[in-house]
């Protein structure tokens, strides 16, 4: 077990933020599927983020580190890099505010994603496709402007925005025997069992993540961060590793990670987007994988799943169309 | 201009027909969104028959048509033919009354609908791929079980039916300028068209149809039904011609039929998976690229469109991915 060296965000921060980011963000609903209800066995409830601003949970954490700046930080902006949705999440925060938002993009992303970062008003930045060129242009960037860093995940403010969701569904739904949520970095994953511990405390906190990028599940095991290893996934938002503000959350609080295949997150998506009319994000299908595959049972229970996001490219699916 | 040689379902018709299939529907919701009010400059809402069970407005007819027979009629089941959304809708409605339903497909259908007609319950009898066959194998299925005919769109009661979709928006969206719906046969349009006019009798009623399929634009310029000539169109449910009973009220309700092109039809398509993170088949893009295209002027009005479903082929996508 990790030494603990930081206050997890309590209660009174969490719903704090909730009442921050509220004016803000979309109260997005819970869905049911019959078919997932029949299919698993249990009465399953969809939290679904993917109907939320800029697309995914992102815009909580993003507008909850935003609006928690003072005056004087806020007017110098904030600055990242991301290429995911972390990158609109914080130019539509920024922008909300009124305030700038510096966005470090490796060159090769996708039309699309730039695209979607200037739409919402942020200043990109572009480096060279490597980890080590976005955290050093970033610190270029952040000299040059004194912009407030906002890591993705990493952040106690991102973390306890992230945990929202969670409080969201609690309150849509009563008496939860199992909540589940997707881990990539951890962000969405310790706000998550944040929430349920302090609002729901017999609530199970389990997490599903891709064999592939299976770091977290081995973090769990080992005691310690390991690191990613270029993970393959096509769950583009889990190909990050845990932090060390996320990492002794989960620990503290998540029962159990658990991982799927490639295939069962793509049959898994495609079942949703079949069965339930709503575009969701390979990283959103590795849960309902997980539950459609039994690696997690809910039969006779009932279980809240976070659908994180629905941002999709779709002129590249991840299956074979004609 | 025809003669009326009928009488149009009235107000209480409607009435009793939503009474009667309310227990077996879903309530759909009327969703907004930021990005198409922006594009438009009005006020839109899509009453979103996606999430309908079976996945489209059709189970609204189906049902009352159902629902509406004796129980010495019932018992002997009822039939039609159809490779499309009214028979599983047929199928699902004959099910939850504890009755058979005949289905006559073409046996080139897609095993992807023949396994949807099963699942519901219907019972396929396979024919040639021509309407002859169709109907000549329909007649061979009736004279054989004594089955009660529903058709998919030119039958009172379907009518009626289809109608209880714009009651439910006029319910949850006040005061509409405008309100929306594709056309193919006219069942859904004709019923909407009824609807507006006893519930909302200051609304505006316009279709869009496919430029490749515009029988309906055609036959209400000339006055009279023009056949449908083998359309093209992406929008399959869209290539019927009108029938005798949804052609008069159309005629007499509906102040405007606009034409879009197939690549219009696409680009809407996409526009809405992207934007509003909702599965919508081509059918139902009509509308919003009629909106999207200026084809119908919303500037400054509310809205209402009816979204009429989402049963796509996920494996064949009217776009090219990669």
């Amino acid at each position: 077990m990790m030494n603990q060296t930081f206050e997890f965000p309590d209660q009174q921060t969490i719903e704090a933020a909730h009442n921050r980011i509220r004016p803000h963000i979309h109260r997005t609903p819970v869905l049911t599927s019959k078919f997932f209800n029949q299919l698993t066995g249990g009465e399953v409830f969809f939290k679904c983020e993917n109907f939320q601003k800029t697309g995914s949970f992102k815009i909580r954490g993003a507008c909850n580190a935003v609006f928690s700046l003072d005056n004087e930080q806020a007017l110098k902006g904030v600055a990242t890099h991301s290429s995911g949705n972390h990158a609109q999440a914080l130019s539509l925060a920024a922008n909300l505010r009124g305030i700038k938002a510096y966005v470090v993009m490796p060159m090769d992303s996708s039309k699309a994603k730039i695209a979607a970062v200037r739409e919402y008003g942020g200043k990109i930045t572009f480096c060279k496709p490597t980890l080590q060129s976005r955290e050093e242009m970033l610190q270029v960037v952040i000299a040059r402007t004194k912009a407030t860093e906002i890591h993705p995940y990493n952040n106690l403010r991102i973390i306890a925005g992230q945990a929202t969701a969670a409080i969201e569904l609690l309150q849509d739904v009563h008496d939860l025997d199992i909540i589940l949520a997707p881990v990539g970095g951890g962000g969405l994953l310790s706000g998550t069992a944040l929430a349920v511990t302090y609002f729901s405390p017999f609530t199970r906190i389990i997490a599903a993540e891709p064999e592939e990028a299976n770091d977290a599940y081995l973090s769990l095991k080992a005691g310690h961060i390991v690191p990613a290893k270029k993970p393959v996934t096509v769950a583009d938002g889990l190909r990050t590793a845990l932090g060390t503000f996320t990492f002794p959350i989960i620990q503290k609080h998540v029962e159990n990670i658990v991982t799927v295949r490639e295939d069962q997150i793509i049959e898994a998506m495609k079942l949703v987007w079949e069965r339930m009319k709503i575009v969701v994000e390979p990283s959103a299908a590795v849960t309902v994988a997980a539950l459609v595959n039994e690696k997690i049972d809910v039969k006779g229970k009932r279980a809240g799943v976070i659908i994180c996001g629905g941002n999709v490219d779709l002129d590249h699916l991840p299956w074979k169309t004609i």
